[in-house]
């Protein structure tokens, strides 16, 4: 049975976020079975903090301690709350057959919001065991520019190879590892820009196709027979 | 006359933090005329919001306007809000010559707390009359991990080379950018890396020198003389 988790890092909550539209259409065309939604902006994941990382310090010090067993390494109230915070976000992607993410370019990288999802969920030992082998993650990414080779801009998307290695590195196999991007969603509403609408339009609908072909999951779907 | 901003952005505020030591170390030894200190762990940068990225995408869509004249686009006490919480950031990175930053590497990139930093300054035209062409920017990081030439981590530090895109883009010149790195800090915690003590201590040692000898500011120094 297939289990979605869905998070969107847009903080544009309106109907103006590219990555949210297509997300949502990627969800609805797709999802069957369990579906896990995390709005990142709307509800941000708290900051790791001091007693997040000693907690982390002393697991690593046993050798890393299983993530059912981190509890029993609690010895401050900070820290179980620390802790309370982090273990239910870890057994959500953990639990994950699909990670679908939807993800603007901010100044070349991540948005904040992703990556305070990502400080907190990496926590020693959460995929030591391999548990993302068979993880599916679909990043539903949207730039105002252009960053593929040829565009000025070519080499300054520091978001989509950063994912590609933090997931791999983390036991997600590349092949299940899938980047969807709609270029130079700025086209629309800078003047000076307006020369490359065409080439926005181009591009968001070819993500469109990709979202509705689902790409990644077929080929799930594929492996599983 | 100098105008230090410092920024820790260690989730770790306990002792343990070596850049949070190094940092400091630098300030002390460094800092003369105005300074100021922003702890994003301890005082968190907001996370920008669809207000904030409205009044962004009204900026950009009248050609962006003059961070001076932003507030008079405000429609909204959302937008008043976002911008409130903005302004004073921007005023504080616009005024400082030298910017310190004490910044740890988590899972192979920046802290989020310093990404919030980042999301929340590069508000549309924040640094378009090239003000950073001066500005002196001193990266203190540290790494759990080895990542220079011929490490197995060779190349999976994505925070220096996106600090570098982010910082050179907006103006700051290469030269006036440096980057002191203490590596291996887990060799110390970790039973498997206490081998590698030798050469945690070397780099711990060499990135201490490199805070003594203040390199950055003396290039400065010199160039006014």
């Amino acid at each position: 049975m297939t289990t979605v988790l869905h998070l969107d890092c847009s903080a544009n909550r309106s109907a103006e976020s590219v990555t949210r539209q297509l997300s949502r259409q990627f969800a609805d065309r797709w999802r069957t079975g369990d579906y896990r939604y995390r709005d990142l902006a709307a509800d941000p994941v708290p900051p790791i903090d001091t007693a997040y990382c000693q907690l982390g310090r002393r697991s690593e010090q046993l050798g890393t301690v299983p993530i059912a067993d981190v509890d029993q390494l609690v010895q401050t109230r900070a820290e179980a709350e620390a802790w309370a915070l982090t273990k239910p976000l870890i057994d959500e992607i953990r639990a994950a057959s699909v990670l679908l993410i939807g993800t603007p370019l901010y100044n070349y990288s991540l948005p904040a919001s992703l990556k305070a999802w990502i400080d907190r969920i990496t926590f020693p030992g959460a995929f030591a065991d391999d548990v993302l082998r068979d993880t599916q993650v679909v990043v539903i990414a949207a730039t105002g520019g252009a960053y593929g080779p040829g565009a000025p801009r070519d080499g300054w998307d520091h978001q989509e190879p950063y994912l590609h290695a933090y997931f791999t590195n983390f036991g997600v196999r590349p092949e299940n590892l899938t980047y969807i991007r709609a270029e130079l969603t700025l086209t629309g509403l800078v003047d000076r820009l307006a020369h490359l609408k065409p080439l926005a339009e181009h591009s968001l609908a070819k993500a469109r196709a990709q979202v509705l072909s689902g790409v990644a999951l077929r080929q799930n779907a594929a492996a599983e027979r």
